[in-house]
């Protein structure tokens, strides 16, 4: 990696199920792995100050503290409240506080387990879409059958509908994501539907699928199926926030049934309950990774900043690995990388 | 089972991948099973005799047989043909004569595993829609986390977009299908989306929800999202053909990735492939089951007759299933039932 003399990133530390006992462990965890690292802390002051004893840092300490500093704000916006409320009355937030602090160039992304729809709506309105962009979208990685590889799909639910030039806008923002994110040459960027056939699926899918194929920058590799979403057939995976958000959860579902019949099968016969007891870590494990949503951060990408969204209830690991997402994009310079290639696509057509 | 004297289906013989190899195998089964029920096989002759030979069934056997009979057939829907070619190129196939036996009432139902489209395509052609019906659907069900339930999900993939209109009556024909089929009452029925709040989701879910709400015979629960389609909080799941094909073929995808894991589990050190060979035949089982499109058929309906598609590498159970869904179907009338629950629903309306 390379060093970045500014690289700070503002974390929502009151987000999330369990609020500041994982997001400051995480903090701990990502200063000490980062050493250029500096973390804003956004969040109740006394709160913070409490989670922070725990980890053997005092108020003098803070103060003083390389890697860490405080932004005290006063409200918290609940798991409860409703997008456009939050909005407009959380305007003392950790959350919000976080995003500002993106938007006046002090922090270089902001990251948060808290409420999905009021970060969406906050980051929205804070930090603008970049120039061109018609919808931001919500990117994450999944597992494929090839260990070492892992497919970006978006998007997972920012967007209801989206018509074709926004799933073209997607395609170019997940190819960016692929490749800088993941070192990927020309990453294949493939569209989901219900078919592979050319024939199948929507008019927007099929125009989507042109407008993609004719962009000489973008290596369009075709229509994909559900069932190889985890086929290492593409680098990227683009479809709208309805289809990616069922796509998504519906994994989560599948997942957790194939769990706890797993274990009705090692409970089965006395036998099958020994092994099964032998078993059992690696398969909790196995289900862990296999759970992308809680497991990696997901980011919203097209807006002006870097925005990296944390499961509700990501645990410290979680957590932490959100925060890293948060730094490879600032270092490969995510936004910009986008705002060129859109404006490349745009020239070039 | 209430014993129905007229109780005749028609088989589309040489459909699915291995063709009459696993549908004869299926169709002995079935008959054995199943004293008062007649099977039309649909056909090439020569090849039927063949098949039926292996069984000890010679073609002077067949000609007086109670319970299977010939329609000899001169043509083959492939897997690749388009279903508007075989439409209107493959007037002598099996599958056309299977549904047109129907369509005559020579038969109270047709079961074919070959190409999904061209089945669409001719059962809408030879059968047409039951009377106020906009749009057939394919509907199958899934295993959920109680072993004795399942859940009913439709449409899987007939039709690309549904208005809000089309959802409600899927939800009326789901009702139906779980009703008569799973005799269950008052069936929970449920709208597939991206979040369980009525804010949620697209206009035309929320008008279907509308509309589902109001029709005081229909036991409406409200959205679901993709990671409770397991959770057995609802015996039917409606959404779109596009998001619920999306959402069947990632079970599948899911399913096949945390199968393949899991026999790396198993590899990973030789204490755990010791234990995982003895475990293996369970978790094969296992996975066989969590794949219900391979698993069981799936039923187009809304249509003027009973049409039950079995996957295209069923195995002999898995075809002997869809035979045996057919013939609930037919005991339990299903299309006369949705005929008179729309009828109801709409001038209850």
């Amino acid at each position: 990696m390379s060093l970045n003399a500014n690289l700070t990133i503002a974390l929502d530390v009151m987000g999330g199920d369990q609020g500041p006992f994982i997001t400051i462990s995480s903090a701990i965890m990502a200063i000490s792995h980062q050493p250029n690292l500096h973390l804003i802390l956004c969040g109740d002051e006394s709160i913070i100050a409490e989670n922070l004893a725990h980890h053997k840092i005092s108020k003098t300490d803070l103060k003083s503290h390389k890697q860490l500093s405080l932004f005290a704000t006063t409200q918290i916006v609940s798991m409860e409240d409703k997008p456009i409320v939050a909005l407009r009355t959380k305007k003392d937030s950790s959350m919000r506080k976080a995003l500002d602090l993106v938007h006046e160039g002090k922090a270089q992304a902001c990251v948060s387990a808290g409420n999905t729809g009021a970060l969406f709506s906050m980051a929205h309105f804070v930090l603008k879409n970049l120039p061109g962009v018609e919808r931001p979208a919500l990117i994450s990685s999944l597992p494929t059958h090839d260990k070492d590889k892992h497919v970006f799909m978006l998007d997972l639910g920012a967007n209801v509908f989206c018509d074709s030039h926004v799933l073209y806008q997607f395609g170019v923002m997940g190819s960016v994501m692929a490749e800088q994110v993941d070192c990927i040459s020309k990453p294949r960027i493939a569209l989901l539907n219900m078919g592979e056939e050319a024939i199948k699926g929507s008019d927007h899918i099929k125009l989507a699928a042109l407008e993609l194929s004719e962009n000489k920058d973008i290596n369009y590799v075709g229509f994909i199926e559900g069932c190889d979403i985890f086929s290492n057939k593409a680098d990227v995976i683009v479809c709208d926030g309805f289809v990616g958000n069922v796509a998504l959860k519906t994994c989560e579902g599948v997942a957790r049934l194939v769990y706890e019949k797993s274990k009705a099968t090692f409970k089965a016969s006395l036998l099958s309950k020994l092994f099964g007891s032998l078993l059992k870590p690696s398969f909790k494990k196995l289900f862990k990774t296999m759970n992308p949503d809680q497991y990696n951060g997901a980011s919203l990408i097209g807006l002006r900043g870097i925005v990296v969204k944390s499961h509700g209830n990501a645990n410290s690991d979680a957590f932490f690995a959100a925060i890293m997402e948060a730094v490879k994009e600032v270092e490969r310079q995510v936004p910009e990388k986008i705002k060129q290639s859109l404006e490349h696509g745009f020239s070039a057509r």
